[in-house]
């Protein structure tokens, strides 16, 4: 085939690599620096692009443009391969972090630590490094990481969350889960007639005395497991929630190791009834199906049974059920908290993917400021120009301006630039918060022997640990709906400001806005998230506003707006909000553009109280508790970013320039959540009409041309290379039109006997040269002769 | 494969079809007028069910379930076999339409019309029937109706607004274009590197004297002509948007008919390159390509030249070139304002798919408040519970709440059903303006003869006609940009309302977002538009204000708002926004939910007019300006909602409860985006953050609740089959989980030979099974022992 394309540089062709040239030459913006910032320190900088181009160039993991055009069960396929790859890696991981513990001995790491019950007990940091490599496909190929996801982030920690030592030992490291070795899990959690809601679960797990099992039933249409990620084609086990039923008590929803298939032919064992949930809107690489269960047999044995246990007594005539139940219910969402941690990390990644390509899109891009159709009518130049008509030198200089340039596209592009910017900070904070809280947990709550579990807890310890989980729980929750609503909201935004080339498959918009907009209603659906976490906020707004009730050690960090003096000096107008309009970049002015959220959340705090002293209504003000939610998550974000900017030695910044860049973004954040949330900000006060006017929104003006001058390398900073954007108008050379020429080419060659005569002309063949309709439909004849002779 | 079904009534699988039927008889609404309202009168009422029922008993044209699992090469074949199907329609309708004509005359009137000059010649209200089968169409499966739209429509109106006489009838009507015969044709306007910046196009049309030709040519690859639906397989024929060069003149680009495949075997003709666009995020059954000429020659008459004219002389020895530049920018748009009038009844038909399918969803389903996981911890009752246990009797009387109960779940539901209400009006109205004004249009601007063109037209007449095609085009395109966009939205917040199943394929919204949301960018991309439209308000705005310029007989209707008076009593506080709190629905208090926005405008108009003044910076008010579109679209809803359901001759809503609950809906769209532009409200000062507190937000409460007491009638009153719908758990009889349930098993049925057992079990097989490092992959024996060996 013949492509018009272009060789001399000084062709209009070229303009996007030398625009995108000409910023990079402009800017002095430390790019490694703010890599470093961003992938929080300089060992997980390193990591990070380890793993990255081990990723790229993997010839089974990478993703190409190709993977645009395969079908559901192709990405089924190619998934199980890529997932089979995986497991080398993931024991390779292992094998790195664990190579101390064997020395010098001649041993293999993976089988010692499979069958010698004497090797480590492995835990959730001896996963790190094969947790960040899943992270960071998950930015390339979400359904990939999901698929292993769901077996080791689901299936795993649930057994890790409710399983005793010894059941955690035996099914992911003796079995050898966790290596993706014989066992592969699913998580049948949710059915069709239930979605998160675990407390209202139909299915039953019946204790029968005699035989020592628990039979486990579908009892109703409605209680088929439904969306069970790995079920319809990988899973050999899952675990069950199931209502657990002894002696005809019910004792609630806990969770049951049910095997599902023959490991070695995978045959589906008697009394599963497994089905493909089939096609999605994204994400068809996972074999999502639905599962009954007629009368399944386990072994008593088969309950994780780490917070309950059913004890048959010594003679096998009665048995007895033991619950403790505050760890129960901690410990039984960790499964989930996990994934919502991830969530806000894949936020900052997937959101820098997308921010990346739109912004080089809108820097090499050129357009007029479109042409007023009707305006034009009414331009007399214009008019004349086409009348009379003009040398055909003159129209190449048609002064096309770059879309960046533009305010509107100013204002479409940068903050979502700003909102993955303030993200990673906040991601990276939760992250080892989670990591740290649920050590403490599982240390606290390890038990010395099976049957003393809880007498030997320490109940303050204990006490302390669930308060950190409690608000980890919170701004987890409330991060998760933020983040996930806010990336698919980018997705949407920046895939529109690259017009149509946005709308083409491989451009990435559109399989990654498929493939992540699920994220915002799996592992609890971001409206009921915004409303847990911010009911929660309020309990502790009135507790602290009433009773002074405010934990120094544990609340000032996500709570700190939660003082009872800063509530006392809100309420009493002692502080008011203001942001400082200097650019010395002190910390005090700094702190304003937090400070405004905390005010906000205070105000919209009271006002949803005094509504409810009011009105006696509760549920009528969830629609204001979502706001508080997203008000909790700005402000977390918000602080996390100052506090770690703040410090050199955190931030990896020396560079002033870049400092102050980055700061920029910082307050862009701040003040376009203000202008979007300015409705709220003037109803409670927080500003006036004239402050949004005459401070608000110039400030936002200014900020975005501010931020322009380096928007190239604050893209740059992500370093994500091309083949993780998979997006040829994106590519780091700028050369977007040839990149993207080539890529819709390859992807689609031409017909090779005729190009460009569908496989199916002769419908259309058949269809352009049909005949009338008396002429042969009707009678192949002349039709008046026919008629007559009918007639007569 | 056995299904857990449920064949006993009272089984809770039955609750959503009872809770479904309980609204609809609880409900006093009148179903059948009210549907009558929205499809504009009873005449259309009818026509627009039976060709509904045509369409979807036709057993090519339905679409079903089957339809979500189609893969690209799959769609674009049953797309062109529709197509085929449909041009048998078209004979039909067509022939309905002309039956009058040929009376009791024997001949076959497609051939009349095609073969006999004296025939009548075809004018859009010909069309009416087809046009409305492809508008209802578009609902069901919106790639067929823009594949062949993209013939019909842009192509077609392509040669209507820029051809002669002559020219339209030979090409659409003698070759055929016009009933789906000979000639297929495609849209060849926007290029790699131009969107729909039409005076930047590249491609040339160089006009040869000797040979009394043009030739095309593709100077660039940014010139590669790009996305044009058709061009890939099934175009014949192309209009060519190109610049005119004439003696090395550039007349700006014109439009020309440019030949691309023989049509009886589908060979692409000699110079024209052409490929595939490939993959695309949605509606991949239509073939989008791209173009590139290579010195292809076409006759100078294939020059489109209604208002443009190439003339060589009597002895052929030099040419000149005539243009009508007044008539030729306002016609040459005519192509494109069709595609957007269309839009705004698309996002009726669209949305109303979508909120059906979600308000029975909301009704049938249920949902305990979610436990807050935290709040779980602190309750000591539900504590008590599951540590004790309780009897299973107890299990089944989990009282859960419908959906739609929840406030929050209301505020996320009912505006949009709202939203979909309002659109209806405005789009039959816009629809209506739009075919007056372009029959007006081509019976002033109908030539004589051709030489006599432009002395001939009534100066005055075209003037009128002229400013009414320019109001038509700042409203479509307000309403275009500001109800596509709503539409997008409306779908991914209904899919996120039905949990999990919303991401189920088979419920509609993934495709259906996907195959929507480049409305938003094509035919004018939305933020190009609303400044367009704006930045013509603000024109008009400042003519008003400063000169006193309003022409009552044409502005009077959409811009009432600008009315010199108007705008001094706002400017002077003579008037001020409120809302009447009565429940009389007269028409003084009805019409202040009209006011408040026409205030609304003036002082966000206002306030744009002094940023200009202040800061000389036009481009940072056109973040403003969009704004000003968006409420330019929300007057105009409200206002023809108003006007066609306070007359009884016109709304046809004679029973009382029906149309105080359709003045509720009224009054929610108001309400509802008042509280959403709260910022804007106050910030201009049309309302105080107080009124936002006690007169909005309660309001919008109170509305919500009202509302949803009919929400199931108000949904049925669409009067959409399940078969528009295809969504099992959007279904009229409301048996959300057996029909969902049915589906997926349907089009998922279990492996035959081995259920559950997936093709490609092998890889998970070895996966699972693989042997250690040292055993296997790196020695096969005991590794001790060989390394002892190796290291001697």
């Amino acid at each position: 085939m013949t492509k018009v394309t272009s060789v001399k540089s000084s062709d209009s062709v070229f303009n996007p690599k030398k625009f995108i040239e000409n910023e990079r030459t402009r800017s002095a913006l430390k790019v490694e620096e703010i890599n470093c910032f961003l992938e929080s320190n300089p060992d997980d900088q390193k990591i990070t692009h380890e793993l990255l181009e081990q990723i790229i160039t993997d010839p089974i993991l990478k993703c190409d443009s190709y993977y645009y055009d395969k079908e559901k069960n192709q990405e089924r396929e190619i998934t199980a391969r890529k997932i089979k790859r995986l497991s080398l890696y993931m024991e390779n991981d292992i094998k790195l972090m664990q190579k101390n513990q064997v020395k010098r001995e001649k041993i293999d790491i993976i089988k010692n630590l499979q069958l010698n019950p004497k090797s480590k007990f492995l835990v959730n940091k001896d996963l790190n490094i094969f947790d960040k490599r899943l992270s960071l496909i998950g930015m390339i190929d979400p359904q990939l990481s999901t698929r292993v996801g769901v077996h080791l982030g689901l299936f795993g920690n649930c057994i890790k969350g409710n399983g005793t030592d010894s059941q955690i030992r035996y099914w992911l490291q003796e079995r050898g889960a966790i290596f993706l070795k014989q066992v592969y899990g699913c998580f049948a959690m949710t059915e069709l007639g239930h979605g998160s809601n675990v407390a209202a679960l139909e299915t039953t797990a019946t204790y029968d005395l005699d035989s020592d099992t628990f039979q486990i039933n579908t009892p109703s249409l409605t209680a088929t497991k439904w969306w069970i990620g790995g079920a319809a084609h990988s899973a050999t086990h899952a675990v069950v929630y199931a209502r657990l039923i002894v002696k005809e008590k019910d004792y609630g929803v806990k969770t049951f190791i049910v095997p599902l298939r023959d490991n070695s032919n995978f045959q589906l064992l008697p009394g599963i009834i497994v089905g493909d949930i089939g096609k999605k809107m994204g994400r068809d690489g996972i074999d999502n199906g639905w599962i009954q269960f007629k009368n399944v047999l386990i072994p008593r044995e088969y309950l994780l049974s780490r917070f309950v246990k059913v004890i048959p007594n010594q003679e096998s005539t009665d048995v007895s059920v033991k619950i403790q139940p505050q760890l129960d219910q901690v410990s039984g969402y960790s499964a989930l908290l996990s994934g919502r941690v991830n969530m806000v990390m894949d936020s900052f990644r997937f959101g820098s993917k997308f921010v990346t390509i739109a912004t080089r899109y809108a820097v090499g891009r050129q357009q007029f400021v479109q042409v007023n159709e009707v305006g034009r009518i009414e331009t007399q130049s214009s008019k004349k120009k086409e009348q009379h008509g003009h040398n055909i030198a003159n129209v190449s200089n048609n002064k096309e301006t770059q879309l960046i340039d533009y305010s509107l596209h100013q204002y479409r592009v940068l903050p979502q630039l700003a909102i993955v910017y303030l993200i990673s900070p906040a991601a990276h904070d939760l992250m080892s918060s989670y990591y740290n809280t649920l050590n403490e947990l599982y240390e606290i709550s390890s038990p010395k022997s099976d049957k003393q579990q809880a007498d030997t807890t320490d109940k303050n310890a204990f006490s302390t640990v669930s308060s950190k989980l409690k608000n980890l729980f919170i701004s987890s929750a409330s991060l998760k709906a933020t983040n996930t609503w806010l990336i698919s909201n980018l997705i949407d935004e920046l895939r529109q400001c690259c017009g149509g080339h946005g709308y083409s498959q491989y451009n990435a918009f559109g399989k990654g806005y498929n493939d992540w907009v699920v994220q915002c209603t799996w592992e609890g659906d971001n409206n009921i998230l915004s409303l847990t976490s911010a009911k929660s906020i309020l309990k502790k707004f009135v507790d602290s506003a009433t009773k002074g009730k405010f934990d120094e050690g544990l609340d000032s960090d996500d709570f700190d707006y939660l003082d009872p003096d800063f509530i006392r000096k809100v309420y009493t107008h002692d502080i008011s909000a203001t942001l400082e309009d200097t650019d010395d970049n002190t910390n005090e002015s700094l702190e304003t553009y937090i400070e405004i959220w905390k005010i906000a959340l205070i105000q919209l705090l009271i006002h949803i109280g005094k509504t409810i002293q009011k009105t006696k209504d509760f549920d009528q003000t969830t629609i204001l508790l979502v706001t508080v939610s997203k008000f909790h998550a700005i402000h977390y974000m918000l602080k996390t970013f100052y506090t770690k900017l703040k410090h050199d030695e955190i931030s990896h910044i020396t560079d002033q320039h870049s400092k102050d860049s980055l700061w920029n973004i910082f307050k862009l954040f701040s003040v376009y959540f203000i202008n979007k949330y300015s409705g709220q900000f003037q109803q409670f006060k927080i500003l006036k009409p004239s402050q949004i006017s005459s401070l608000i929104q110039p400030k936002l003006v200014k900020l975005l041309k501010e931020i322009r001058t380096d928007c190239i390398k604050l893209t740059d900073a992500f370093e994500l290379p091309d083949a993780v954007l998979n997006s040829p108008i994106g590519y780091f050379d700028g050369d977007i039109y040839h990149n993207y020429f080539n890529t819709v080419t390859a992807n689609n060659p031409p017909e090779s006997d005729d190009p460009g005569k569908p496989p199916y002309h002769n419908v259309l063949t058949s269809m352009l040269s049909r005949d009338y309709e008396y002429d042969s439909r009707l009678g192949g004849s002349l039709n008046k002769d026919i008629l007559e002779k009918l007639g007569k």
